[in-house]
């Protein structure tokens, strides 16, 4: 079953495709752009979901939901935000279908059922929640507003790869609103903190934090922060983002509030996501040639429980301890399958596991019945040994936090290892070459610059790192004086 | 505050609409028939979300996401269904916007970016699951399928109503693969089973449950199954369907599979599903002229803590025992919410969470403290008790039980109450304009008399129950011979 995945050394684009298909995460649908998340990978998604939901309600943020649909004169209300995402908008012009009279039991788009004013779909939703927030908010009593939205957006992208970029994809959409320009800049980083948090905990996978170039923002922010992971192809992933807004889409939706002085103040805001992106990136921080490697704190399975027969009778005996040590291994809060089936045999059902990321694979014969054994697989490294029956269900535990662990250790260590400094163009250049991975360099602050580099190497400014140091130079490129290393790298 | 709510004896219809909007549950937005759904609203429709969720995967069910749009040629190809859903879509044809150049700063539809094929907005997912399923389905080891999608759906619906029916809601939609008749029968009828156990468990709402006559079945359908609720004013709410779909959407989208015995068989199937209507209900079973009355088990707050304090040093002392109470409860795992604004005086309070449906009230003041109570409401019946300081904690969870019971019992004692049996079509119509609630008459099954019977009295045969006694009768209206009664109501 392995052998289907090409490995990363041959393809690595293709070892990613080929993973995220065997393993039964997604696959293109036949709507252009969109895919289909099929069970295996929904049910991670949903793990992040717990996750994330626990987290933004432990920061006191609270769910809701706005509508799908943008007004297009709502939508181009924060001019610089409307033409960001312009280009790749979803449009309902049409509210209707009607019989087409040419093709009997055919549907055509209704002329007659034309909206005055079209709709966009959303793409994101700071127009649609700021033109309600105004409704929403007229004294400082009402500020905060830290809300929070699940939900599916469109974005009309012309290259998509599944889980990376896809037209539709899923995400959480934090939208909030303060009284404060400093109490907005602290939502912000507060949420980069979880989303780091988030990323290094469950997901075991190390990331910097810092804040976008101009040219990098999000449309409509005055500062864009990020968390950038590394692949271990050494390309850089942005896997969330989140934007202090200053008082501009306070501006275009004219929300004000009166401040305890009684005062007429605009709002201060911000907003923050994450997508099912972050499933492509997990894949790719960790998995290997042989299928995924999941984190346990987002594996939809812990531990599964293969047993090994010749026969019925065998099988019955197995399944009497198996059954035992699932019961006790459930009640500790894993999630936990027995394969019993019949028809496969026990090195199918192992590489079948692997491939899905399974940490923890129990596998039990008729010999270890004799000898009050069990074997134990732990997938990330896939080392093996032989457990009592007796202390099997008490190790359990801390064998997943001992992966959880040494996955993290494993990625930051891949991480600092792709983390160089150059101090030339022409290192800089050789460094993206040879090596990959992220660039520690002088730049001298200019889009100009930025762009020059960019078209030249097609690596980007992923960040300016929230821990850079002081530290005078020159520019890689321009030679102009520079205050601080920013972090370059081609990127997914 | 309770007195900004128009009174249900007054006008019903604005009573709902006053109660959604005062609650904070959710507004009308900017778009065209969508809602905004606030954060308290959408608090209790994530607690449906749980229980339901829970439930579906209690029954082997793993969710998935498929595209939000749907080619108009795949939209098509079940023709009932489509015929069904075309007046009500939204329709993407475009992918882009650019600038304007009659209005600078504006944007509109580029027309070049023109879509060769215009998408659906899904209405409900049958078309692009099945097509998928085509992809997933070769053999009856692929069988069955067992897929529910929590998803956002748009059905363009000329007169809204907050949760009840509006453009854009929210839903989870089951879809379900089977190799047999027999197979995909028990299933609608387990999910039927489900729906009902969850709104007479969790909403405590009362539900008869019936299958559709043809003229109410989804189009699509070989059968519709339903739950029916009975609502405060007298109408009957369609709570959640269930339907057999037969082979048809195997014949639409060539879904076979190989049977053990090696031959190609169309594949049968399933859906059903509920949606963020179930609030809508909710609040019309059970809630007064004061505000919401909510089952403690879909409840956001279970329990408020008010203390009532006339200075600091008294609002110290009440502090700390709410919350060492607040604490104790929370240990049972229930939510509870310790209200110390001191800006605000208790009455205002106590409206505020009668409003809000919050199960139970306990108050504290100096003089319980000194005498060692506390004050506990219930929501339900408005109640009061003094309890002792030592035995409220202990005493919390029976009493939300308890109301979670009486809120059941009412609206079942209330329902009962409201199904008549009318033997002439003079007694049906009296009954309906008098009395209201449903009517259990004979009809003589034909869509022409149901159609005549609608278009006179505004009354649809809500189901044909279950549980519906063989009983040899005359149509009320035709007078020709029927062997049960079905049963009738105007209704939401």
């Amino acid at each position: 079953m392995g052998k289907e995945i090409t490995s990363r050394a041959t393809d690595y684009s293709q070892w990613y495709i080929d993973l995220v298909k065997k393993a039964d995460l997604a696959e293109n649908s036949d709507v252009r752009g969109c895919m289909v998340i099929k069970p295996y990978g929904y049910s991670i998604w949903e793990k992040m979901q717990q996750a994330l939901d626990k987290m933004f309600k432990d920061t006191g943020h609270v769910n809701a939901y706005f509508p799908l649909f943008v007004p297009k004169s709502m939508f181009e209300a924060e001019e610089k935000n409307a033409e960001g995402f312009a280009k790749e908008c979803a449009i309902v012009t049409h509210y209707r279908l009607k019989n087409d009279p040419n093709r009997p039991g055919k549907l055509m788009v209704d002329p007659d059922a034309k909206l005055e004013e079209e709709l966009v779909v959303r793409p994101t939703s700071e127009a649609i929640i700021w033109s309600t927030y105004k409704k929403w908010i007229q004294s400082y009593r009402d500020l905060p507003l830290l809300i929070n939205q699940w939900a599916n957006v469109i974005r009309w992208e012309m290259r998509t790869r599944l889980f990376l970029r896809t037209a539709e994809f899923l995400w959480q959409e934090g939208h909030t609103a303060h009284a404060t320009s400093a109490e907005a800049i602290a939502e912000t980083k507060q949420m980069l903190d979880v989303y780091a948090e988030f990323a290094e905990t469950f997901m075991a996978m190390p990331v910097i934090k810092g804040v976008k170039s101009e040219g990098e923002r999000f449309p409509g922010a005055i500062d864009t922060y990020c968390i950038e992971a590394m692949m271990q192809d050494g390309k850089a992933l942005q896997a969330g983002t989140s934007h202090f807004l200053g008082q501009n889409f306070a501006n275009a939706f004219d929300v004000q509030f009166t401040n305890k002085e009684g005062k007429l103040e605009k709002v201060w805001g911000t907003s923050w996501g994450v997508s099912t992106r972050l499933i492509g990136a997990l894949i790719m921080a960790h998995s290997d040639d042989d299928g995924l490697v999941l984190p346990p704190k987002l594996a939809p399975i812990h531990v599964v429980i293969v047993p090994i027969f010749k026969n019925e009778e065998e099988l019955a005996k197995i399944s009497t301890k198996a059954e035992g040590i699932a019961k006790e291994l459930r009640k500790q809060g894993l999630s936990v399958k027995f394969d019993n089936r019949e028809n496969l045999k026990p090195g199918f059902k192992f590489a079948e596991y692997e491939l899905k990321g399974v940490p923890v694979r129990i596998a039990i014969g008729p010999r270890d019945l004799e000898n009050g054994t069990v074997e134990v697989a732990r997938r990330d490294t896939k080392e093996k040994k032989v457990v009592s029956l007796d202390s099997v269900v008490s190790e359990i535990q801390g064998l997943l936090d001992n992966i959880q662990q040494n996955i993290y250790d494993r990625a930051l260590k891949f991480r600092e290892e792709k983390v160089t400094k150059a101090d030339s163009y022409a290192d800089f250049k050789k460094i993206l070459d040879e090596k990959g991975g992220f660039v520690l360099a002088h730049w001298d602050g200019t889009a100009e610059t930025e762009g020059l580099i960019k078209d030249e190497t097609k690596a980007t400014i992923r960040c300016i790192p929230l821990d850079a140091k002081e530290e005078s130079g020159a520019c890689i490129y321009s030679g102009k004086p520079s205050n601080k290393r920013v972090l370059f790298a081609r990127a997914y």
